[in-house]
């Protein structure tokens, strides 16, 4: 597979998979700009969904846990800047209150509707804007949603600096996906908003398991600071419209446009300057190799030294040894490698000092590590660590 | 016991306790200044030790835990600015052979000395110039011997902003200790380079249970950035000197030390403008305590809202959720507080507003959290994240 990296971002031309249409508009979270969105399909539609794993998942993650549970989801609301989380009964109120007036817009029932929250902790939802933007929407009805993957990308961001969207097609349909998250973001079985539409006719056990497989390899590798969101939500609404496609050709372009959508939101973490690529191989299984990988991909004595340029492969084996959970890993079976120059154990010859160098200097840098005892490999994505993200969040809800 | 911060950091006048002196010289591994300690004991010695668990521990630390082993080290040996990890075979002969000379200088068994090695990974240690530093020290005799526990400290430090010492006493006996460590910091079973001398007279069991306990609520409650060093290495030796002393009071004494190297540690993390304290109360074990409180002293966006004095308690709840292992943990049953005042689930008033922004203001920040799910405490110390932090590592080895 290869690694498409953010090809389709930002594309203003992209538009919805046949049957899907959107709003977005100003609820008053953010100061100026879009921040509700609705995607909804015109017709019944199968759907999948994860959530965040957190203990504190707020009120619209386990209101949307319930509706997903239907595998019938047919639209998907989204309010930015504001994750109704810790915020109690109330706040429960409100998710509640929202999902009841998109499926009155809708005219579809209530646990055809997911909401996603994202932004500041404890802070009540402003509801007279929002009721009064969503009592404007009911009026103006079907005219209200003529907004694209783009607008509603953008309408989802924090302190997102690029829209995410991306797509695919699969024989006559075609997949199309948008996200957002930056910060608190290692997600644990979903990532912070990810949604993706198509129009493929597909069995709700068979969009399940492409879901769930795709997930396991692109958002769930993905590591920006090691601090999971209250609100992670990832869902995929198939509508049918385009007709049956084949179930593997479907998994696969599923899981590339994941992954596109995945290295989008590493190299738009926080601060994040690069883009850095883990990749561990001959691992004893898939879930070392993973957590190998993330263990480097989340030092960050790792990412500052990506940072600053620094082909400090010193902190790599500092890093994989930290490991606890692996004592089978021996220092002399290991190789570490920046890009194609193996700096462990034999250490790069002088004559290519310039060249890992200029490596550690490209806007992607992959480490890849292998361990020498087995057959399984993992990659994982992530960012360096700079200046940017302490400026970013030494004052954020100030 | 009294949380005592740095009571005796950076004091001139600090002696080492009866029968032990100690020799500091330069070793080339560092521009200007000393970069070689040796603190011996005069007389046969009991011993208690604890090192890393990182899977790539340096030759020091291997020959020096098989030395540990025999409970009997007289003498500790100190190289600072370069780690001597990952430096193949070389790198195993070069550690013996200081051993064998501080062995020799001292006329004592190589078996009784410990060699500690901080600093960069993956470079060979200069031994020409160890080698005639050492020769030097070996014909000055114990003339050479004249440093006190200040200029050891200094001779450990790397990129250590301040020397770290502490003294306690018990009845006829004293307790000295020394430590260094700013980065690379999550000790697992043991610190980065924590030396502790007793003239006390204790039993080689009773030595290694009273510094298990303390290293088990002192430094290993303490993380600057998650990454656990190739080195950490803590030792304690008891000369005997002052004779016989009570061992709970001994423990105690012992146990208070830590704990004040351990603050003078966390509130020297590099890059750190602040301590931060984390208490989480009525866990359901001591683990679990421990195990929340460093995922909260961990948290970038914990520790990046302390460095901007921003009171955003939502960012520690989502801390305390994202715990995976920790699923009877309750949103209801827990209870927030930035020093006295609780911020969640209860608001504060606004008239304490202003109190709360003063709290996250001063050089020591103290979070509490209660679970209500049982009786256990646990305290871990750590250290805000700065723009410092990414200043010292984007560039260390260059």
């Amino acid at each position: 597979m290869t690694h498409i990296h953010a090809d389709s971002e930002g594309c203003a031309s992209l538009t919805w998979p046949n049957g899907f249409r959107a709003y977005t508009g100003h609820g008053g979270m953010r100061d100026r700009g879009d921040d509700i969105s609705i995607v909804a399909s015109d017709r019944p539609s199968v759907s999948a969904a994860m959530f965040t794993r957190s203990r504190f998942a707020g009120p619209a993650v386990v209101l949307s846990r319930a509706h997903a549970a239907g595998q019938h989801l047919r639209a998907l609301c989204t309010l930015a800047k504001n994750a109704n989380v810790a915020t109690g009964r109330q706040g429960e109120e409100n998710a509640a209150e929202v999902v009841r007036r998109v499926a009155g817009i809708l005219d579809i029932p209530e646990g055809e509707v997911l909401i996603g929250s994202t932004g500041v902790i404890g802070r009540p939802l402003p509801m007279d804007t929002i009721r009064a933007h969503l009592d404007e929407t009911a009026q103006r009805g079907p005219a209200a949603f003529e907004a694209g993957p783009l607008d509603v990308a953008r309408a989802m961001m924090t302190t997102d600096t690029r829209p995410k969207t991306a797509e695919r097609t699969v024989g006559p349909a075609r997949i199309v996906g948008v996200a957002k998250g930056v910060g608190m973001l290692e997600p644990d079985m979903a990532t912070m908003l990810a949604y993706v539409f198509t129009d493929a006719a597909l069995a709700p056990g068979d969009l399940d398991a492409a879901l769930r497989g795709a997930v396991d390899k692109t958002f769930n590798c993905l590591s920006v600071d090691t601090d999971t969101s209250t609100s992670d939500t990832v869902a995929l609404i198939a509508n049918g419209a385009a007709g049956p496609v084949d179930l593997a050709a479907f998994s696969l372009a599923l899981a590339d446009l994941c992954l596109d959508l995945t290295t989008q939101l590493a190299g738009d973490g926080e601060g994040a300057t690069k883009l850095l690529r883990v990749t561990v191989g001959r691992a004893r299984d898939y879930r070392q190799a993973k957590r190998v990988a993330k263990t480097v991909v989340n030092s960050p004595l790792v990412k500052t030294a990506v940072h600053g340029a620094d082909p400090n492969w010193g902190r790599v084996v500092m890093a994989i040894g930290k490991n606890s959970d692996d004592t089978d890993i021996e220092p002399n079976k290991v190789t570490v490698r920046f890009g194609p120059i193996e700096v462990y154990p034999r250490e790069p010859e002088p004559d290519t000092l310039d060249q890992l160098v200029d490596i550690m200097r490209r806007d992607e840098v992959d480490i890849t590590i292998t361990l020498g005892l087995g057959d399984a490999t993992a990659t994982v994505y992530g960012c360096d660590l700079s200046e940017g993200y302490i400026r970013v969040n030494a004052d954020y809800t100030s």
